[in-house]
């Protein structure tokens, strides 16, 4: 069941590895670990579904080992939900060379530059075989800026693959016994009758989940969030809604706002690692040479771990000292402090009064 | 109260930080932080005293800002016992330059190259100012091998300046309200003669425990088993005994045969961090191979985070893929390892049957 204030909205997505309410921040467990966290530690910050990347996963340990251990859940032991995207973001962004055709995408590993291909079909085989209850279809993610032309071709390719993908998927073993389901991705780059075109083509597909891609590229955040509210609104309000790697808490609360109910990013574990914690008061970079005798906790309205046991001070020297509990923290923090600002949300949406609480919010946090 | 079973003892030592039973294993608390592991760890794996580097912790973060926050306890979240060793070892050990008087020892920071002089009475405030429960005499570490003259030298000073602490210790702030113990070092390199004088008159001093230094500095594995023996058997049976810096297990149980009640040494976590597990049945280089797809724990008989929940090949593709988790998980392991080690050799030494079971210890880890 649904409760809407506004566009924004709150509810479950359903799997057999728990309910999970939404609006939900996902954290990223590229290569089978949240960085720096256990298990113990994402539950503790309240995740109850996370993420891994199907193209690190391939690479290491392989879909093989993951597989013969009894799937991504089991092989980090995982007890929430999981996502895998399609590995097509890593593809274009990270592999050495690639080469896109009609049929897929010839990559250079990004480790020991071997050559793979992926195709609709075997990124089905791939994402099964690791075992996530949400698994993504293999997009091509256009650049910012990009040509219409180059745009209209890798959509029309994302749209075509994803056809291949549900067909891969409803005739293909699914290696574990748990439900999944199977997202597409709209892409279009920033032009709105692409995207219009995608997410048309993928809705009459008829999917039980969509996703939008192709945002938090680099474009300004004027055309990110006019192209967000844009895609969002082409959606099937009774299906969840992910707009993929965003973002910011300031993104997140806009797009909740639009009425997304999934998200993803790195940054709260990545930003972590650099010593940026995210606090009710904004930014802050535990680095700074005035947390030197700081004993105050480092957010004092947060119940982590790291604000509940341990002074800005002692984090501060942490950082200095390049001890690894530092990273641990830091990544703690701000993984709760995601968790914490989703929460808020959606109790927010279920009084009524998200906006007048994210006006609230965003005062204080600037 | 202490109960024997031939020279090996269990007893308690008694802090205001806890009584810790013994014979006790302390991991090593360099900068503050047991590398990789929260307070948090420390306490699931059973430890009840840790050790902290007074060199480290002078130079990073200084002891003024430590005693600010209201000393080591509490800068690091940690509600157990703590014992800080002099600096002395690090001085000969890890700095550019040091240069030793009677009056003390003029150094260079392994850090920066700044200058600094340690003598027995600062170092007296510094470790009174950190605020450990225990906290050690500056001693000058002889090398190995060492020429007589150099080591009957090194003992005179180390004598004298155990004289000297123990005066500053008497007559000055203590900083902090609870108790605080100080123990001297005997020295003597590998010359009986030394150590026997080393003993006596540190013994004649009357101090409420006592350490052994200067072995496990290289020497061959008889001679460090010789010489820890003959040391022992010159200190008070009354009193603690503290091996400095030992070691593997096996030599723990060797000379928890011997008499000794206290431990400490960075082998658990640094080799963890290199892969190296120590298990019921021996070492285990977990970035071998041959555990890439070995689902079962690193070792069946424990019962710590990682041995409870995850598997040699999780752990194996941590290692591979360079996650900070990895660090932590095998951490956490020997951590738990060296303490059930210790744990046993106690249930054991009361039980009456010590070296029977130590016998079988051996032949099941060799």
């Amino acid at each position: 069941m649904k409760v809407t204030c506004g566009d924004a909205r709150t509810g479950y997505l359903c799997t057999d590895h728990g309910e999970i309410p939404t609006p939900v921040f996902m954290p990223v467990g590229t290569l089978a670990t949240v960085k720096s966290l256990s298990t113990g530690d994402l539950e503790n910050a309240g995740a109850k579904i996370i993420l891994g990347n199907a193209y690190h996963l391939y690479l290491r340990p392989g879909m093989d080992i993951v597989r013969e251990s009894g799937g991504l859940h089991r092989f980090q032991n995982w007890s929430g939900a999981m996502l895998t995207d399609s590995g097509g973001f890593q593809v274009f962004s990270l592999s050495g060379l690639n080469k896109v055709t009609d049929e897929g995408v010839k990559f250079q590993s990004h480790i020991d530059g071997s050559y793979h291909t992926f195709t609709p079909e075997n990124v089905m085989d791939l994402e099964l075989g690791l075992g996530a209850d949400i698994i993504m279809c293999l997009d091509v993610c256009s650049p910012y800026p990009c040509e219409k032309e180059r745009a209209a071709e890798d959509n029309k390719r994302t749209m075509d693959w994803a056809r291949r993908c549900k067909e891969k998927f409803e005739h293909t073993d699914h290696y574990h016994d748990y439900r999944r389901f199977l997202f597409p991705i709209v892409q279009g780059s920033t032009y709105e009758d692409l995207r219009r075109i995608s997410a048309e083509t993928l809705v009459e597909m008829d999917f039980p989940g969509y996703a939008v891609g192709g945002l938090s590229v680099g474009e300004p955040t004027g055309a990110f969030r006019e192209l967000s509210d844009f895609s969002v609104k082409l959606l099937p309000k009774d299906k969840p809604r992910y707009l993929m790697g965003t973002g910011t808490p300031q993104d997140l609360l806009y797009s909740v706002g639009m009425g997304y109910d999934m998200f993803d990013c790195v940054m709260p574990t990545r930003n972590a690692r650099n010593g940026q914690l995210f606090t009710r008061n904004g930014k802050m970079n535990i680095r700074n040479a005035k947390f030197k005798r700081d004993f105050s906790p480092p957010d004092e309205e947060c119940g982590c771990e790291l604000c509940r046991n341990n002074t800005r001070a002692y984090l501060h020297h942490l950082f200095i000292a390049e001890e690894i509990l530092g990273l641990r923290l830091a990544s703690i923090h701000n993984t709760h402090y995601y968790q914490d600002t989703m929460r808020g949300a959606r109790e927010h949406i279920a009084a009524g009064d998200f906006y007048e609480w994210r006006g609230e919010w965003l005062r204080n946090y600037s």
